[in-house]
């Protein structure tokens, strides 16, 4: 895939509540951003909580913020927090520094957008972002 | 219907789409909200412009915010533009006051949550709209 | 009465809900605010729509800011919309410039904070606001 | 009790207060939240200090917003601030992760709001939303 269609987010969200399923996870919150962080595709399962989108954008935003996985924000929220805070702060308040948010990739490396889940554990929300991007067809290395 | 389930909402979207594209509509853009005003639902066909999220978004929760359809704001606009610039004040810059943003009520009249749709003329948004709602098993009045 | 207290609040809300109901009124939403801006009491009727405390709020807040009922500001803005636009820019947006937020003062003149309702038309928000006022002790001019 | 409506909401916070003058606790502030985080009813006893209005609907909100008891984001501020700090960034900073923010459930277990106290110990306020919640015939489990 080269581009972040509609069908292939929708595909990529499907399948991350497959994965979510199959192991028994609580319901997830999902959300495509596109690779200038403007949401393409959302869904929130039924049973999840308020701030669910919120949180979801919030991983997928901050992953595209700096062009690496949320994953990697935690250990610089611990480590510097000072540079998470500046960044929330310039982004106008729109970044989660935990697992979950992942960059979506073509075969060629480049960002076309970034998916978000929360819901269950931060460890658990990256697999069903790691099984949605491959469904769908991207790359996310 | 008597609750807002993701089914349900996905439902009312792919329910939009299909009218518009029967009717030779532009690329659409709708999300779903709940009664609170937080995304159930969202999806934005290829072709959009880049920030169609915030205004479909805007449709539905002006609709929420004052319990008529986003349709009933634009008047005001005009006559009272500083309350609508009010609303937004004390929202947050959240409310956009044209057509399209509808709200979804179950068959007893009450609010279930709000449609919003951006992308051809505010007046076919609407059409689509009452489309998805009828489609999903909800009342729009 | 020459103090806001919480009794006096909860007294100032009960009338207004009875001047609404003996006129057959839609559901109200009334806050009372302190003299520093701060709610002191609060209730939203049921069938009220989403954004109404936040309305209220926005009224009293702004009969506080500049000392005058909210009624004074809605010719301002059609005025001098750029001095309304400034402050609700200075206040974080926290003003809704229509009438229905009505100063709460003691016999001296003092003022005690505001009240600020929403839910019908704006003049009848306002003589619930009255209403209430009066039925508290206190006095509005 | 299915719905929180405003006399329930109203009987809630009767309730705690009564909870806590029995007790002999500080004066409290008390509000209810919509499932939505939107609030429904408040007071704010004399002698309480000025912002605890935005304490109590912190609590309330952060409980809303990870569909747990705030009591549940404590040892989070304390294991993962940069967590909790995300919460505060895309919430619009309305969170404030402490006891005494505790979700408000029918006996089907579905939330339809969440009741924040702040005054006395936090475990004190928490003990009187759990009183509120029981008088008011809701369940908070």
């Amino acid at each position: 895939m080269t581009k972040l269609t509609l069908a292939a987010a929708n595909t990529l969200i499907e399948a991350a509540f497959k994965k979510a399923a199959e192991a028994g996870m609580k319901p997830l919150t999902v959300v495509v951003l596109d690779a200038g962080g403007h949401p393409k595709a959302f869904q929130k399962q039924d049973g999840s909580s308020m701030l669910r989108y919120e949180i979801a954008a919030g991983k997928a935003y901050g992953a595209l913020a700096i062009g690496m996985d949320s994953r990697a924000l935690e250990p610089m929220a611990k480590d510097r927090p000072h540079f998470i805070e500046g960044l929330n702060a310039v982004s106008g308040g729109r970044i989660v520094p935990v697992p979950g948010g992942v960059l979506i990739k073509d075969s060629a490396g480049e960002i076309l957008g970034a998916v978000g889940i929360t819901g269950d554990t931060s460890d658990n929300d990256e697999l069903c972002a790691f099984a949605g991007i491959e469904a769908a067809g991207f790359m996310q290395k």
